[in-house]
């Protein structure tokens, strides 16, 4: 039994600390909002983000920060992106013994280009209250967790014994977890197939099917996986849990956001529009700026994330954008997508 | 303008005959029933097959091989893996000049377990009526395709000169077409994947929701890609449009047949109860016996496929089946697909 601090209660910082009560935790979650807490705390529910789920009674949720981690010595990290740097910086105010973050937010930071892990390194750069990093990642809609469905994610980090104590806290018969050394190919995966799964949606919502869709993903994983090579990342990772697993099902499932965004925008709603009614966070879309600047800089070619980057933020029409896509016309062209895929 | 016979007028068939059309062929569309092939040269449709779509005028139907194979050089077959042999059998009776046979079949021979070029030729063995054999294969769903959907295939050849020549039969503003060296790869992977589509709709069936369908996906590919392997196929092509790009049209598609035989075996349908409802062939069913034999012949590892065949002919639970696949309890596991994928 171990005292873990869930900070974050959307939807999979829910789901997921409805693994950890299921394998008797001490569950702290933690949310700003006063009004989610109480119905957390009374209800056993949190019907925003997990419509119909009954919580473990084991899950008691906190909205001032200093109670959620008396005492504790793994915080689950579950905030978007955007959220993470003042997040931490809140943590490391009111923490008071050295604990190791598991995180499980997709996602890249425009400007500086840094994954989940880097950020909250450097956050903590010259504080001894991090441990280690753990980032948790794969095929995983939380509303299929909160329902006890099969499931299989990768947890990574740098420190291979942090990895196995996020294994262990989470491992149970419906949620299977692997570890996998490469930090850089698992966040990587995970943060950059959001912008193919907008992609999808919005060739989705502009009338094409499912053999296009085929196409974008496969072409996609190609180009996440030549742009994690170059940063560093092994490119075996692409092809497992958190690479094509997370591009699958962010991709195909009614349950994805970024598709759901994605099909709106094919459909002709604008950014704002789109944004306004989904009401959650589409990490995609920021996402997309900072790997599209990231692929410039390092000088990889990745054409789906750079097309939808000039449709969201340089006026781009996304019919355009997809027949720029798929409709080439060249004589004798050689299937080399799958050669850029281990160069 | 080259004139091409296409052999085989259920759906695939006819929808690549409209692309031949499109691109100003004459196209012979050979089926050996009197009334379709009625229906296809009064009506210009093929109802059955592909309902709501028109077909050029420039598809003349054929009921009789010997008309529909006058003067032309270019075969195009697509029959299922269980009436190959014998309909190349009746092509060699009437052939009077030496063709180019492109086929679009996806299946390995139980028994044999050869791939479609092998028996293809075999068949043609000691006669010089066979130039060359192409295979096509992608993702490319033929209700997509009439509809000219934007798609995407490869074509591969033993002889790159008979790709190409196919690549420019068939490539357009809607059917982009790539050539790959790797012909075992691309017919390996082509079939296999049926297998796959099975266990995702078999799991579905169950009740099981696009977390595990991503796992079984992403496991599902690594082994199809390890046998492809072992077979002498390049590994990158399983990251390709007929690898990872055909197991995701099939396997998340409602198009799917093989998916949806699965979902009716998941359901508690028998194997006789679900081939009797389809009324068109599951090429999944069968290549999953040539495949489990196959693998164990050449001693890899296929546990998806296995347990499908264990399912399907010795009478294996499909929830059973699916726990041993999905609920293994072990400590400390390590993602391994990932390296198996390139061993």
């Amino acid at each position: 039994m171990t005292k873990v601090a869930v900070i974050g209660a959307g939807s999979w910082g829910t789901a997921l600390a409805m693994v950890l009560a299921d394998n008797e935790h001490e569950v702290r979650l933690w949310a700003r909002r006063p009004d989610q807490i109480e119905e957390i705390n009374k209800h056993h529910t949190n019907s925003k983000y997990l419509p119909n789920i009954v919580l473990s009674e084991r899950i008691i949720g906190h909205n001032q920060l200093a109670k959620a981690l008396d005492g504790v010595e793994v915080i689950l990290l579950v905030v978007p992106t955007k959220a993470i740097r003042e997040t931490v910086k809140e943590l490391k105010k009111v923490m008071k013994v050295p604990a190791t973050i598991i995180h499980a937010s997709k996602g890249i930071e425009p400007g500086t280009h840094k994954r989940i892990s880097e950020m909250i390194e450097e956050e903590f750069s010259g504080s001894h209250m991090l441990r280690d990093v753990v980032v948790l990642s794969g095929p995983s809609h939380a509303e299929e967790v909160s329902l006890r469905q099969p499931t299989t994610v990768a947890v990574s980090s740098n420190n291979n014994e942090a990895s196995e104590l996020a294994q262990d806290l989470f491992i149970n018969q419906h949620f299977r977890v692997y570890t996998n050394p490469d930090l850089v190919g698992v966040e990587i995966g995970g943060a950059l197939k959001n912008s193919i799964a907008l992609v999808c949606g919005l060739t989705n919502g502009l009338g094409m099917g499912d053999n296009t869709k085929a196409a974008i993903m496969t072409r996609g994983l190609a180009e996440i996986a030549r742009i994690g090579v170059r940063l560093g990342a092994n490119p075996l990772t692409f092809a497992g849990l958190s690479g094509l697993g997370d591009l699958i099902v962010t991709c195909t499932s009614v349950h994805s956001r970024n598709f759901r965004a994605g099909y709106m925008i094919g459909e002709g709603k604008s950014l704002d529009e789109v944004l306004q009614s989904m009401g959650m966070v589409v990490e995609g879309i920021r996402t997309t700026k900072a790997a599209h600047e990231l692929a410039q800089k390092v000088e990889v070619d990745m054409p789906i994330t750079s097309a939808l980057n000039a449709v969201l933020f340089e006026g781009l029409h996304p019919k355009e954008a997809t027949e720029r896509l798929m409709g080439r016309v060249k004589k004798h062209e050689v299937e080399q997508l799958d050669v850029d895929f281990l160069r």
